[in-house]
């Protein structure tokens, strides 16, 4: 039996036919075209999963299922994803829409999720039955396996890792709390703080290395400076490092899982963050004298969306 | 089939005879005499178990288990108690010196856990698969029920609650990190912010309250002015809920449990604090179109200790 799995991005939609053990035998995109409206985006998902499935020489037949992986969040108990910013989707019957293609199960969860699962599969925590993988980018998502499995809680709401506060009264969020985790473990909170260093020193090397266009700065340039030692650049990872291992321990008191996976784009900076965060997270670790959750960087990247959405109905 | 619970506290040590549904056939209590050291408490505890299934008018070869809630963490793999700070352990081999009493499976949890357990067996959260106990007392500690089991993570540090940090750089904790959950969420929180109120307003309700006696500040004579109306301590009271919101908050957007269950001594405030709580929740949660857990007071309060500790082994 083989597996299709799709991954929908703001961008757009891969869709790859994957066999048991997670491996990609044909992948395609098409560009997701937000402003054709979720008929339209569904319609392409599922036409692309079936082209996926001819060109890997394989028959319709031999798919078990069909596994999508959204930007946003699924209502496991009406089959209906109530908002999906990234897609403009709201209340979007995505298990009805999929019915006037397929027959087939068809499972849907977040992104984050799926990534996740897809490391435990074939990544780097593969073999492990518990991790939490943690997206570091725009915002902060999480996806946490449990013996094995998706764990989505009791109301499908669980691993909302992201809106975690770790600050409370701090920084105000988009989900209108104050001091969420994702406000200073983002690539976002990076690029905030670059941007600022900018604006109150305009002499900086930042400043030179985005050529005086502050909205230029990236978490990329900033951690590239970081690395080579430059001092204010340094302070904003020390400061962003010293965030992301407050959660990441929390998560540890909390979920205590047998690996803690870092993806999305500041994971890119590779050692330099990993280490950073390795040499921080004892300091803050609960029970000193107990093993806890290694910390590793994820593996699959771009793959990752396709194969842990196709696992997601293994 | 009965079971032996037995829940262990710097004070005394509580032995039950418990039937499979966690109802108490027999209990009964021992000083806990903590200078004489963990061989004599174990014995005692050995002893104590065996009384009361006698006195329940039932024999040894009734017993399924023994069970065992402690202040403090067991670590799983070496049946060791690494420390217990209430019982002065340090390194106590539980199972190895319990086997000099008994051949019956022994099992041992934090007593949180423990509480957790009974709650879900025969309390409030009875009936659901998870919730996740949270007790508001000296410290915060939390026992977390997944599947209907005990959750207790890949090395056993799960549910460590209390160390979750909510307030990044805030106020130093016992562990050595800043801003945990629980200096600002135990009952310790709110003793601490009478007695600066007492310290820095002499003429306040509180001071008054207490005779004049800061050190007699409990957290019962603040909550209980917060409840006349009192100025003072009803702005320590909304502070304290808010971040006792705030961490309730995380643990759904974590754990997604089904009921969340506030015991220890804080929740003997009642309605009055389970009503600001609830009034407050709805603001702070991620999803709000989404259902959520509710949360609730803990119904069994001192017996919990042995229901949960005899039905680890259920």
């Amino acid at each position: 039996m083989i597996y299709i799995g799709i991954d929908v991005g703001g961008m757009s939609i891969k869709a790859g036919a994957v066999d048991e053990n997670g491996n990609i035998l044909y992948k395609q995109s098409c560009p997701t075209g937000v402003e054709r409206g979720y008929a339209a985006m569904i319609q392409d998902m599922a036409r692309l999963g079936a082209e996926v499935v001819e060109k890997s020489g394989h028959t319709m037949d031999e798919v078990k299922s069909i596994g999508v992986g959204i930007p946003g969040i699924m209502d496991q108990r009406t089959g209906i994803v109530p908002f999906c910013t990234n897609l403009a989707w709201h209340d979007v019957p995505i298990l009805r829409e999929f019915r006037r293609y397929t027959d087939l199960p068809v499972y849907v969860d977040n992104d984050a999720t799926v990534a996740g699962l897809a490391e435990s599969v074939k990544g780097v925590s593969a073999g492990t039955k518990s991790s939490v993988f943690v997206t570091l980018g725009t915002g902060v998502g999480g996806g946490v396996i449990m013996d094995g499995k998706v764990f989505s809680g009791s109301h499908g709401v669980a691993s909302e890792i992201g809106h975690m506060v770790t600050v409370a009264g701090g920084h105000l969020c988009t989900c209108g709390k104050r001091g969420c985790w994702e406000r200073y473990a983002s690539a976002s909170a990076i690029i905030r703080a670059g941007r600022l260093l900018c604006a109150e020193k305009p002499g900086c090397a930042l400043m030179d290395a985005v050529r005086g266009d502050i909205r230029a700065v990236t978490a990329k340039a900033v951690l590239d400076l970081a690395q080579t030692g430059d001092e204010d650049c340094t302070r904003i990872f020390e400061d962003y490092v010293y965030h992301l291992v407050v959660g990441l321990t929390n998560l540890i008191n909390i979920y205590d899982p047998e690996v803690i996976v870092l993806g999305g784009g500041v994971s890119h900076a590779g050692d330099f963050l990993l280490n950073a965060v390795r040499a921080l997270l004892p300091k803050y670790v609960f029970f000193k004298s107990m093993p806890y959750a290694r910390v590793e960087l994820a593996t699959l990247t771009n793959d990752a969306g396709i194969i842990g959405a196709a696992m997601l109905g293994r």
